[in-house]
Parts: C-alpha cells; structure tokens; sequence
C-alpha cells in the first residue's frame, strides 16, 4: 500500500479522527434541566465552593490535552500548528482507542515559550493531565519544567518520557536474553535531542552507569566547547571517563547502541567494533541509523527499530495510553520517575519469560492488553 | 423534581456530560500506519502548503470552541474557569445532540481581556468557530472585537447575537398577533448589559426605531452623566428624544417590554400604564421580571419568558445549534446580521402562519427540526 497517497485519501474521507460524543439523554424537559439550567447550577456552585469537585462532576477526570506548536512534527520539522493537526488527532484517537483515554488536540500558534506555558496553564483547569508532543529541543525541557510548576495535573511530553520508557522496556528483555545486568551494560546514545537525553536519565535511574552521549559532533564530556545547558546538565552525571572522539570511536567495545537520530550513521563495521552479541536500537524513523539485516549480520544480537514491518518495534503506544490511564485513575498530580520506571517494567514483564526471543523483546503496539498492564503498574506506583 | 440535587447526582454519574469518540479503525498494522505514522504526514505536508486544507483533512470543519472565563455563569456571576465547566460541558453536548457541531469546552483562568484573546488566537487554528460564553460585560464585547479582528473563523458571543436572535424571533410572531408592524413598534428593553444591548442592535436593524433602553438607573439617553463606553454608544441611536426617568416613567404607552434585568421588577401597574395590548418579555432566569399571569391580568397579550414551564420559552437553544451548523457548513469566516437576522426570521417561520397564538409564537427548544431550518437560513444568508 502506498501510505502516503491512502492516508491522505482517508483523511479527506474522515474529516477528522475524533469527534466529540454527547454522553447525556436530552429528549424531555427534564433532561434539559438536569443537564442544562436550572440543575447545572448546584454542580457549578459545588466546584466553585472546592474545586477538586471538578474532577467528580465534569469530564475533566478522564480528559487529556495533547499539546503542540508544531515545531517537530514527525520527521518533518517546524510545520506550524494547523498542519500538526492530523498527527495530534490520531495521538487523541489512539489514547481513546488503547486506554479509553478521551484526549483533544490544543496547537498552539506561537513558539514562544512563556506563551506556550501560559496558554497552556490558563486551560488547564478543565483537563486531567497535559500530554506535550512534537515541541522541538531544547525549549520542550522548558516548557515541560514550567508547566510542570505551575500546573496541578500531569505534565509529560511523550516524546522524551514515552520513548524513554519504551527503550527501557525493550532493554530489560534484551539484557536478560544476552546474560547482560544493566549496571555493568556500557552505553552509547547517538542524540541529544529530547527523546536521547530522557532516555539516558531514564536508564540511568534504572541502574545504568556507564553511558556515552552523542551529538552530530561527537561524544559529549563535561567541559566540551559549545555545549547548550541541557548538554552541559547531562555531561555532569555521563562519560564519567570523558571520552572525546566521534561516535564511531566511542561505540567501540560497547554492549548496547541506541540511536536517536538519522538515517544511516551506523555502519556494519562499527557494530563489528562493539562487545560481543551487541544489542542495537536503531530508532530513527522510518530508515534507522542501521537496517536490522545489516546490524545482525554485523553480529548484533538483538535489533530494535521503530518500523512495524521489523521485528522489536519500538513503539511509543506501548506506552503513553496506559501511564495516563493510570495516572488518572488515582488522579495524580504528576508522573513520576517512579511511575515511569514501573511502566517499562510492565511493558516488559507483558511477555511472559519464556516466550522471549531475539526478534520477541518487546509486545506488539496493538496489543490492547499491554495498557491495562502499565495503567496497572503505574497506579501501584504512585501509591507506593 | 429537586433539579438541583438531581442534577448534583446526575453530575456525579455521568463524570462528564460530553466525551471523546475515536472515529476510525486502530485494529491492524494498516489501519495505524495511514491514521498515524507514517502515513498522517501527508495530509501534514498538505496542510503546511494550504493551512485551508485543515479544514478539508481534520475534525476543524466540524469543531467549535465553547470559551469562558466564568465570570457571568448563569446567573451565579463569578465563579470561575473550573466551576464554569458543568455549563460548558453542557452547551457542548447541546451543540452536539441538536445540530451535530463537535463542540469542546474551553475554560480560561484569566479575567485579563488581553490575555484571553491572545490564549484564543493561540488555539485558533484547530477550530472551525468560536461560542463565547457567561463573560462579563463590558469585557465581552472587547474580547469579542478584538477575536473578530484576529480570527479567521466566526467569533459569536452566544449570550449576546443568541439571545437577540431568538427574542427577535419571537417579536417577529407577536407583532402578527397583534397587529403590530416593526417599525411602529415603541420599545423598552430593562437591562443594558450584554444581552440587552444586542437586542437592542439586532431589532433595530430588523426596522424597529422607538427604542428606550433602561438599566439600574433608568432610562439611558445621549448625553447621561457616566455612561460606560457601550452604553454612549447606544444612546446614540437609541431614545432619539431624550427621555430620561425610571423604568416607570418610560414604559408609559411602550407597546414592547423586553427584560433581560431582574426579578419582579415589573408590576401589573406598570404593565396597565403601557399601550394596549402590549408584549412582554420577561427573560430574567429563574424569576422573571413580572410572572405570566400577572402580566396578563394586567392586559399584557402575549407573554415570554426564560421559563420551560410557561408557554413562549424564549430560549438560545433555538439558535445557536443552527447558527453554527449554518456557519460550519458554508466555512463562514463571520457570522454576519444578515445571518443572524435569517436565523431570527427561520425561528419564527418554523411555526406555521395558522397555528400561531398568544401561547404559541416560539417553537419548543427540544424540538430539533428548528436547528435544521436555522442552519438552512444561515448559509443561504451566507452566500447572497
């Protein structure tokens, strides 16, 4: 199928993935009056006397704002707030779909990042939970750590969080099919965009110690020239060697590649370079830093893309449905680490022990079972 | 039925009045590649070359934003954004059950004019119109200037055009009743707030010319002492002849009485001190300025009011469905007063010429036929 020409196609078609659903009867007198005025009054004045009521007598408790400027959409870039439409819509529909999440689309035309936050924190009181996606580097750590301060919902911007915790599960099952422990696994990320630097924070409050970042310039260390503050943050607590070089010198002799970055950067030598049974997440997208065919006749062990025609998809959807379901459910004011950590194990432990394999590390992004698993986990999280 | 405690326990069931839908198949591997990665970046792309295309690719052309600050909710005032979410929530499932608009609730925690146009601009871009709703006046007819001068898409302040709408729909009726024509017509409207002054503008450009508007001080003339800017503004095509005085004073001889003001403001006296057979609409909620049988033991020949329990329930429901609809369907970039006069004149016309009388010169709010003979109106309107 050509997707490109079919979904466009579709999309004219479906003028839009969501629509909003009137959930109430309103046939008689009395259902307008329940619904409506006079009755509508007493809930009102309820939330106005303690506004935690909202989350007890409106949508609000089971309701998500997925938020975007529009500036790193896909692959495509800054495209504007309009046309990050139809991937925030299908975002909402998959959060209904997966979790029965009731999700809608806010763009925000500015770039401007106290815009943003204020935009966001004004409208934030008729919603539960804020989901930040497409916001490019390094201004959605700003905006994420602004709202995060001025808002009494979930904050969470998938795109580093989500992609976070993903990796992480695909990395429990791959440590454990190739006899690795995570603390003594070595490292390397190509990426510090968002998604690269939440999954080393991630993985490295999960056990991982030795971790060498990369940008398009080579391995970052504390004191290199240039670095931006969330480089410089980083290097502080990664590269405790402060190894210098370009990504091909650092990959040498490494147990596990994850690339956060573009096409083709990864080649069948530098895999033969790394430990052996290397395990590589090559998940830029939709042509990774290394094709899985080529990294395993390098000698990789275990592959990982973000292709659903290849095996280990590494697929956000594993994830954010289920961590705002659960999120939600015990009403939570913000998702912690704790909350993250639990889910990849969740994601993880969804394959039962002995059917993992190579090409079995992580479930299928269509299984619906996979969020009730994390939304599970999650709230037990947050309770501990 | 206790509405109020009903309603409560009602509220506390339902955890929302309105939810999401999820319109489209999310079984297979296809059915997420064309509605999400990687195929939704083609209707992305088409979008970033012609942002009209939005409208043609998402759930745009069929989504209106139903915005407060929750400063005038009801007749409770200011409550704020969080409590003002039961009404909101409300309205959209009205828009959704009576003309099939996906409406969604925006709440905005600011009572900043300023800040509330730009965080309505910001999010503009993903909607097909903009209700306005419960804002305070005199703020409302700024913010509503100003998001008229900003977006592209119809702005429409409902307490305002809706209830001048429907109120000219019923002076439409009456007038036949009693053989009365627009232009001869002497009029006093009680209340010079949002909905007072849109009346006033909307029957004048539907030929009434005799027109004294009053608020708390009486009767408003060019030249008052210490009007507020809107009010200057109506004085000056308004009490052509100066009368000043209260409410009292000039209802003597008036052939229309239009509250929008306060209980029981109105006696039988004053009503007896009006020309004959005069109209009365009573539109303070729940209490009317004068109830019906007051009225007309008073002489009054037709009697509305806010109330569903009396006969000629003068209620915004009868058009903002439609009027929306109408806009949505022709992509209006304004509502225009050719629009809404339209409206007025569909309302009104939806009872047919022979079964009108005193008791009957409105249709039932519940009935959703109107919605469709407004919507019908509105976009032919539209395109003369």
């Amino acid at each position: 199928m050509n997707y490109s020409e079919e979904s466009l196609k579709k999309h004219h078609d479906w003028r839009g993935k969501i629509g909003i659903e009137c959930k109430i009867p309103l046939e008689t007198r009395d259902d307008l009056a329940l619904a409506y005025t006079p009755g509508v009054a007493e809930p009102c004045l309820e939330i106005n006397r303690n506004p935690e009521k909202s989350f007890e007598l409106t949508a609000r408790s089971n309701l998500v704002a997925v938020v975007t400027d529009g500036t790193a959409v896909l692959g495509l870039g800054d495209i504007g707030a309009e046309a990050a439409m139809p991937v925030m819509e299908g975002k909402c529909a998959l959060f209904k779909h997966f979790a029965d999440v009731d999700a809608f689309p806010i763009c925000i035309k500015s770039q401007n990042v106290n815009e943003i936050v204020n935009t966001v924190r004004l409208i934030s009181g008729s919603f539960g939970g804020i989901n930040l996606e497409d916001i490019s580097a390094p201004r959605c750590f700003e905006i994420e750590e602004k709202l995060k301060e001025c808002c009494d919902i979930p904050v969470f911007h998938d795109d580093q969080h989500g992609t976070a915790i993903v990796v992480l599960a695909a990395l429990i099952n791959a440590l454990k099919l190739t006899n690795r422990t995570i603390g003594e696994t070595k490292a390397v990320i190509n990426g510090a965009g968002a998604a690269g630097l939440a999954i080393a924070r991630l993985l490295m409050s999960a056990g991982l110690k030795d971790i060498i970042i990369c940008d398009r310039t080579g391995a970052i260390y504390k004191g290199r020239n240039g670095l931006n503050s969330q480089k410089a943050d980083i290097a502080e607590v990664t590269n405790l060697h402060r190894k210098s070089g370009t990504l091909e010198d650092v990959l040498t002799g490494a147990d596990l590649f994850i690339g956060v970055s573009s096409p083709d950067c990864v080649t069948e030598e530098m895999v033969r370079s790394m430990a052996e049974k290397p395990i590589i997440f090559a998940l830029a997208n939709p042509r990774p830093e290394i094709m899985p065919d080529a990294a395993k006749a390098a000698g990789a062990a275990i592959v990982g893309t973000g292709r659903s025609d290849c095996p280990n998809q590494i697929n956000n959807l594993l994830a954010f449905p289920g961590i705002f379901r659960g999120a939600l459910d015990v009403r939570a004011k913000e998702i912690t680490e704790q909350m993250k950590s639990a889910a990849a194990y969740a994601i993880a432990s969804y394959i039962p022990e002995k059917e993992l394999s190579p090409d079995r590390i992580i479930p299928d992004p269509l299984d619906k079972g996979v969020a009730k698993a994390v939304a599970k986990a999650v709230t037990e999280a947050y309770k501990r």
